[in-house]
């Protein structure tokens, strides 16, 4: 099973492959696109688009995951927000590939066992779960990882197999 | 020239072609494209997405023109409405049309001449500037074409022409 995480925003979007079989998840793909705030908007979002084609297109993943928005108190950041994800969502939909959510705390969760934990845990755990080389660059790079992991886990076979691979 | 206005929503987007030439302005297709809240949201989406692709491959505007959103209080709508935002103008994008945004009070401004016009003034204008034989059918659509409108009256070509053809 491949998962495409993303972790959606128009000035930096953040993305990582998870591979998992044999028992195990290991890191594809990884990296930040980002925008310049003087660039248009549409010619910004077309950048987060074609890289998501871009991706799905190289990688055949099963599923792209993202987090469920948590929609802050402000309305402005909500909407920069929806912009860049509706850009992720419709790049997977046209490729055909099933989109997921999760809740930031479930990715927490599974990732960190604390539903609430903080950004540097995310970014150590990733660096462990994945046997990385050191700690993805950027939060949103870690944040998409953390988000494949997750998907990856709640697959029924998938996560039934690295149960029994753990034991 | 030809201007694609857009309402962006995903319960319901509406659309609307203006023309202008020759002195006037002038309907193409228009109508809103509606989903349901049950379907998943990258269906939604996609919908959205292939609408305005298809649009524009059949009817070839100059540009697309969209109200700039309105930021409210509400965060939840703000996200729900740049999701939409999002696929629109990646649709655009993606196949090199530009994109302009006009401010709401500037769009009511330019149709009704008042800038805190209420949406059934638009309703009423947009029919007797279009010269369409009935109101727009739903307000998304109404103002889908206020803002085309808005726009092709923004070019400095068309607009002075419109000028000379009103004097």
């Amino acid at each position: 099973m491949k998962v495409l995480g993303i972790d959606p925003g128009t000035a930096a979007c953040g993305y990582g492959i998870v591979h998992g079989s044999g028992g195990r998840l290991r890191a594809g793909a990884s990296g930040c696109w980002r925008t310049a705030a003087r660039e248009p908007l549409d010619a910004r979002l077309l950048t987060i688009f074609e890289g998501v084609r871009a991706l799905i297109a190289e990688h055949e993943p099963d599923a792209v995951a993202l987090e469920e928005s948590y929609v802050g108190a402000d309305a402005r950041i909500a909407l920069s927000v929806g912009q860049a994800r509706g850009a992720v969502l419709v790049a997977a939909a046209a490729a055909g590939v099933e989109c997921a959510e999760h809740a930031p705390a479930r990715v927490k969760q599974t990732v960190c066992g604390y539903g609430r934990a903080e950004k540097g845990q995310v970014q150590h755990m990733v660096k462990l779960i994945l046997g990385l080389d050191a700690e993805p660059r950027s939060s949103h790079e870690a944040d998409a990882f953390a988000v494949a992991i997750c998907h990856a886990l709640a697959s029924p076979l998938l996560g039934s197999r690295l149960l029994e691979g753990a034991r």
